[in-house]
């Protein structure tokens, strides 16, 4: 993965709007990539630098070509980001694509083609392209802003097989003291004839299954144990 | 999913920049979305019209409150975008942020809340989350812009696989019964003393933050009500 940030371009064509560059460059910034090739012009607009939040390095970085085929003359595969069908070319998913990419020797140059926000990439373009992919999406109407297409492809490409949630800072109790807080906290109800003898089994496994969802933590454990138990001075 | 377009909402809060508000419209209208509620501000600048193309519909019929509680008082889980974190609150990833919603029975009220792009979400809009997730990204800066982040969210809603997990049978309260059962709770234990004028705000988050995780049912409710109403002294 550290070496697709180096084998990897996002190739523009033709791009209309200069905030949708400095918007591409802030997902790349954002996804950990750093090769933008713009098709069909030589010079960026200030605008560009105004969207491009802190990714304004990847704006002085970007090259610039006449037309897609010097842009395109080194890279191994060419995926385009269309929603054209042509005959006897799949059109991948976005998934497909994104794994499509990882099918190839880590060594390979990737070039990720968008077209102009309005006409899309022409039929020349696409020819240059191994690939085709188009993003889902739920109508026909709007299609995916420039910049997003870019920003959905990337981060496609980015989390591809490794988004894991974050790591809780504290550890639940061992499941030996969940519940023993569980039965200290059923003992004061006991004592307190909020549970009875007629309704104890039930109650035991109501508090058992409301308090078993938390998968308690050490501080957690004190905070109920400072509410059932003394009050504020058991607590800090 | 066909439902979910009706019972999803995106909660923009005090967002600062039109453009942003037109382009989380544009995101909804791509992936399938509708329900566009507006915090802490009461009319729409032309500049969102703009960049909502094609989706201006959204904006027209989008909801303004005062203030977070009211926007959310009918939900049943909220789902908050952040990259805070906080003591004993998983701070999930994307996917299973998204795999959460799934989760629940089809009739939840799902709220995702969005913050203001320079501050992000407060603690105090954060406390009335039930789940916090983070878009992973590659670097600390910048943070994706809130479109992007709407835009991301949405789409790994709208392209979740059809899984088969179990569905949980209760369904969460609406969040504004969440929450009033949450200050039940508070009132009875600063009756006791348990809170007091030096420890109300730290010890109000940390309540919040524990019963919070539970996304309480209406079962729960009942039951905690009842633990809690046994009055001050019951748990000397």
């Amino acid at each position: 993965m550290t070496s697709l940030k180096k084998r990897l371009s996002v190739i523009l064509s033709r791009p209309q709007k200069p905030e949708n560059i400095g918007l591409a460059a802030r997902a790349m910034k954002n996804t950990g990539f750093e090769n933008l090739f713009l098709v069909g012009m030589d010079k960026l607009d200030r605008k560009s630098f105004v969207t491009a939040v802190h990714s304004q390095e990847i704006l002085d970085r970007a090259k610039f070509f006449p037309n897609l085929l010097e842009a395109t003359s080194d890279m191994n595969i060419i995926l385009a980001s269309t929603k054209k069908k042509r005959k006897n070319f799949p059109l991948l998913s976005l998934d497909d694509a994104v794994s499509k990419i990882f099918d190839f020797p880590d060594k390979t140059r990737v070039g990720l083609l968008f077209g102009n926000e309005i006409t899309g990439l022409t039929s020349e373009e696409l020819s240059l392209a191994n690939f085709y992919f188009t993003i889902p999406q739920y109508g026909d109407q709007p299609s995916y802003n420039l910049a997003s297409a870019v920003l959905l492809t990337l981060f496609s490409i980015y989390t591809y097989g490794k988004q894991t949630s974050d790591i809780l800072e504290e550890m639940p109790l061992p499941k030996q003291e969940q519940e023993e807080c569980i039965q200290r906290i059923l003992e004061k109800l006991e004592n307190k004839k909020f549970i009875r003898p007629d309704n104890k089994r039930h109650m035991t496994q109501r508090i058992f299954s409301l308090f078993g969802r938390l998968a308690l933590t050490d501080k957690d454990k004190k905070l109920l144990l400072a509410i059932f138990s003394k009050g504020p001075d058991s607590f800090k």
